[in-house]
């Protein structure tokens, strides 16, 4: 019995209605960890170039990470992998929740999907067995009704599920999955890879237990991570507002994208952030499998919000609120709650919807496009009335349901100008324009613009003891000023792509594990140790992050993307309209140019493909050309 | 106070007889380490292009390892640096004893001379403080003489002196540094850097101590070393027989180099090797500062052989006997006595012998150019008549004492074909055809053919315990096999090479940390993290590592090394002359040149040169072209 992961992969061949298992040994594991190594090992061992995402040909995979379910503090999270409808690119989405954790007390590391069924069917996994069951009856139910329904059908509550909603079913192209009604596989159109396979559900129950190498100094480092989440400011402030607390630190800094994102601070940023969501809304604190920091909003009824699908993080308070001009706090727990419903990624909903606002406000079009209804900015009802339609493809919200970039193609090219997406993904709401280092990682993601792959920069700036602290035993961090676009910052830009995805490699959450935050990368390593029993170290745990990122861009490149795909949006080369720097032009093209061409040198990428020599070096010789 | 280093630099200006020092900082020590850490950046900083290796513009640096003296077992080297006499590419050479522990607790972490004295100086330093003094008395001394007059002169036993002998003064381009009759920096001819500076000796004394952050942590990884080093099978040979085992575990395999690299076996091993210098002359076991494994062959007097210059290592046994096809152990430590005596890298000495007796055996040469001197195979007196004339510049002595590559030219393209060498520098015992790894290591190295650079790659394939465990926090050696040039072996030797020149920048010792060997390297992580108390890592220490490596090659760069310089001599892709794979061709040119390639690739490095990424990466953006 191997500790840490559980040996098992289960194959699912959704066409032929059989499932099967692999057990491909322990040094697979110590390769590629697990979430998005194991997700790109059968990707590349499968996937045909030109594979149409919404076709069957497409491969889904739901991987726990590697240390997942180990009962270690804020570990919770698991990946699905597929090639994305929204990007034609790698699809590659993390969530936290409960139901990686109970994935492998259920006995299987993975789930790997292909073909598509003939009718709606959900998957049942329970102690080592799978099946594959009809799903006719809650097809066109919402997230939460999905989940209820299954865990009383199958008679237990302690099922977890995770489903698609409405949106996913529709193909919307940024359609999520949904674990537990609050947490998210939020981008890359997952749930619609799942709709595309007549994947209803994935519902999940185990009774067995993660092996632990060694269990006393697991606990012993486990005690020392609680102890650290109840002290340390970051984690104090996550558990006190949760992530809302970024609508003002970014809002100050005039890095609130505001008015799709024509203005980086919002005139009622106060009204939507977290001192406002704390004070009146907030009922509880949730929280993932086995975390002591709790960062999750548990809110209390009010008007026709229903709680329990949770409160809005910062990212949907800014997309669908600051973006959209919209103020009202009640407005947007509502969007939250519509959103998670209907499973729908609020980032790119929130853009789609103020990318209409901007293309109305501009005139390109009116209300003989828009079905007669209103899409103008701050006009919150309008917000409600889109993300329904957006999650129905119900007139014009088909257009939006395809994401920005093939709405502005079929709206031509007067609409394009106002795009701000990367590889067709729509930016997340931090502006790269505040925070350069974000911006490289929003141009170099193989997901297209994402916030998981980049780091908040100004955090890293010397003087500030968590980034400090946190980055040591990488190397970086001493005392280096990582401002404007040098090699040390690409540097700082270039690691910690490699740690986060060793974070999704292992299962770990940012919030507990990233540089300057409250776990020492070296108690990770003890903690890794600990379950698996290996004599690893931060050198041979790294390199999984760094396969992870090399197997993601040897995916992309046999998919078509190359270095010309490397790029911003025009907008953030422009100068800020708000905030402390206004005026100000941050990013200089020239000058990001030539640190995207630095970033392809440190991966050892040449013309942003991985040389033969660094896939070697990697191990991955088996993806040379 | 700092942990681990002394934090201060001395610098001699033997032009001028000022001595002055600077205090770098401790970003300084945790970016470069110290020995070639240290050595290279002060090289890099004020050392032209083209400069003349024998000339005042020289710069010489004797830097201790970061963690040198720290009462850490087998901790205690040093690191000579300057542009090489032998190849004019990086001089760089390593040495145990008690030398570098006493520069730390004398106050300094190093020590660089620039310029030349107008007359013979020796350099006396004791706690903290440091004094040019004449040496005309010792000038014309052999490195013994030369130890005990200062220890008298100074009136202190305990004084430790690193010195050079005759050969260094005659700027013999293989002439070493010795340290206490028994501890060499042998390689790249530094001995001659010292001659040409008119420097005989540097006299070190202290009683100071280096401080350690956690005394407790490291008394009880002291512990740990001391019982594995009693225990572990490579520390227990080590310690029984010392290197020259390897006599028959290399003519076994057929990889002793005999008749100067004709053959891999030669018939007298049994004659001078392990088993008979530990039957027949061994006297005792000699040891370095505070290291547990004691290596060292103390021997009996016997006939003429002086035994207080030490008992013979495989290097020399091979070089001066097998190489030479003598195989009289007497005469060859004998010769090991003049070497050392003299001062003299036993085994570029060897090889020139040897390269001259194959001259001879080939008719290029005879006794009209060899001085009337017999320079046959086989003759044990003619071996140690030529160790003296070479040291001496003597007649034909005198052209052998340029190196092997110098003689051949001077001798014209006949001799050529017999070179075995690579950037000028003399191959060490070690045949590539049957260990295919150091091959690599013998182009790739900057400082010319070394063996410390190189891995003995035969210890390092699956089923082997020793090889496996300690690759693990690597991530190499999982189960993969490191047979013939395929990516795997590539990758063995680049990650080897960042992991040896890392602990060339901590001062360990490969035979108490090497991977297959006592010291696991989480270990010596925790060893580093217990002395400098620095939250620090093994991926950040490889990182010390790789900036050496790329220092070093921007040195040759700069002095004009390319690609092209990164060759193997013609013999080794030729078939072996003897052994169980005789005849056989083991090493194929195009799959070589291959090989070479990828390893540039994992390097990120173009045609051979640190890209800017690399270089920004590592932190040393400040060698950017």
């Amino acid at each position: 019995m191997p500790n840490g992961y559980c040996g098992k992969i289960l194959h699912v061949d959704l066409t032929e209605g059989k499932t099967s298992v692999d057990e491909p040994g322990e040094l697979f594991y110590r390769a590629y960890g697990g979430g998005p190594g194991i997700g790109l090992y059968y990707l590349l061992h499968g996937l045909p170039t030109g594979t149409d995402p919404l076709g069957p040909e497409n491969i889904l995979v739901f991987a726990a990470g590697l240390l997942t379910g180990s009962t270690a503090p804020s570990v919770p999270r698991y990946t699905v992998c597929a090639k994305s409808p929204l990007t034609g690119a790698l699809g590659k989405s993390e969530a936290g929740g409960w139901w990686g954790p109970e994935l492998k007390m259920a006995g299987f590391d993975a789930v790997i999907f292909r073909g598509k069924a003939t009718k709606p069917v959900y998957l049942w996994v329970h102690n080592g067995n799978a099946e594959i069951r009809d799903a006719s009856e809650i097809w066109g139910k919402d997230t939460g009704e999905t989940a209820s329904t299954l865990k009383s059908e199958l008679g237990d509550d302690r099922i977890r599920v995770a489903a698609i909603g409405q949106a996913g079913e529709h193909l919307v192209r940024f359609a999520n999955i949904v674990n537990e009604l609050v947490h998210f596989n939020g981008r890359n159109g997952l749930g619609a890879v799942m709709g595309s396979k007549n994947l209803k559900a994935i519902a999940v129950r185990g009774t067995g237990r993660v092996n632990v190498a060694n269990q006393e100094s697991l606990t012993e480092l486990s005690r020392w991570v609680a102890q650290a989440a109840a002290e340390h400011p970051l984690s104090k402030v996550l558990h006190i507002q949760g992530t809302p607390v970024i609508i003002g630190a970014n809002d100050a800094i005039g890095g609130l994208p505001t008015h799709h994102w024509s203005k980086g601070s919002f005139e009622s940023a106060n009204e939507i952030g977290g001192d406002k969501l704390t004070e009146e809304f907030l009922q509880g604190r949730g929280t993932c499998f086995a975390c002591p920091i709790r960062c999750k909003r548990v809110i209390k009824a009010s008007g026709n919000v229903d709680p329990s699908f949770g409160g809005p993080e910062y990212e949907t308070l800014a997309a669908l609120g600051s973006n959209c001009d919209v103020g009202d706090l009640q407005t947007l727990c509502k969007a939250n709650e519509m959103c998670n419903r209907f499973g729908m990624d609020t980032i790119s909903a929130g853009a789609a919807i103020s990318f209409g606002m901007q293309c109305t406000e501009a005139g390109i079009i009116g209300p003989e496009v828009t079905d007669g209804k209103a899409l103008k900015f701050g006009d919150g009802a309008a917000v409600l009335e889109w993300i329904n339609k957006i999650a129905h493809r119900d007139g014009f919200g088909d257009v939006l349901a395809e994401g920005t970039l093939r709405a502005a193609k079929s709206l031509g090219l007067d609409a394009e100008r106002f795009l701000v997406q990367v590889k067709g993904q729509e930016a997340p709401m931090h502006d790269p324009r505040v925070k350069v280092g974000v911006g490289l990682q929003y141009a170099l993601s193989p997901i297209g613009a994402d916030h998981w792959f980049a780091q908040h920069d100004p955090l890293f700036t010397p003087g500030n003891p968590i980034g400090e602290a946190a980055g040591q035993p990488m190397g970086i961090l001493q005392g280096v000023a990582v401002g404007d676009l040098t090699g040390e910052k690409v540097r700082m830009v270039f690691y910690t792509s490699l740690l986060n995805s060793l974070f999704d490699g292992l299962g770990v959450c940012f919030f507990g594990f990233a540089p300057r935050s409250v776990t020492p990368l070296n108690k990770m390593v003890s903690m890794v140790q600990a379950i698996t029993g290996w004599e690893t170290s931060l050198w041979e745990l790294m390199k999984i992050g760094e396969r992870i990122n090399n197997m993601a861009r040897v995916f992309n490149a046999r998919q078509g993307f190359s270095s010309k795909d490397d790029v911003l949006p025009d907008k953030f080369f422009g100068p800020l309209q708000s905030g402390p720097n206004k005026g100000k032009v941050t990013i200089h093209k020239e000058e990001f140019e030539q640190a995207i061409l630095l970033y392809y040198e440190m991966a050892g990428w040449i013309d942003g493909e991985p040389s033969n020599g660094k896939l070697s070096e990697l191990g991955l010789g088996w993806l040379r050309k």
